[in-house]
């Protein structure tokens, strides 16, 4: 946040997971994290992200989005730095 | 939902966001709704909600889906007004 | 996940939903399980999942990602069947 590379995160604590792990099946108690910000920057966020992440392979996605509203649109360009050119 | 705008509302609690507002952090708990209805009805979905929404500026964001199970997609259809024309 | 259908299954309890059914408006206490899984393998693990609910209709939605960190992605692949050719 403080780099301007997201608008928002949004964590939801309370998440059952079961996942495969080396070919053997994990289970455990996680957070998901949502956060807002321009495609231009994701990479850049997943970075930021993953240098500061307790896990050695955090499930990073980047979620598309159709549309949003136009309030929604510039808060989120208000709130962000502009993409690296290139 | 009485308006056919939508065919369902999951609403999940339990929310901790940090978010950025006018250059400063803040912080907040907030609920997260999902509206599932067809992309034609989106706008207009998102501008009955604005309407209602007791924030200045709520986050609306339009997630697209690659597909549905059929049966989804016929009780959404089954659920919803058909979209405006034009 | 035995079936190598989904790298893993995200569940999330605690979800107020308010859906309509045959033209009715209903409320339930719901649970969303997000599956993290290849595209090409998105219509077996709907059938797979179908097959075992308890709902006459589940809600199934296929979420695109615009892409995904490498490592994510390596993982994806190393914990799933490759998807049927054809």
């Amino acid at each position: 946040m403080r780099d301007r590379l997201a608008a928002c995160v949004n964590v939801r604590p309370g998440m059952r997971s079961v996942y495969a792990w080396k070919g053997a099946a994990a289970h455990a108690d996680e957070v998901v994290a949502f956060m807002k910000t321009r495609a231009g920057l994701s990479e850049t966020l997943a970075a930021a992200l993953k240098a500061r992440h307790p896990y050695e392979t955090p499930i990073i996605l980047h979620l598309p989005v159709a549309g949003a509203d136009p309030d929604t649109t510039a808060w989120m360009i208000a709130e962000t730095q502009a993409p690296p050119v290139g």
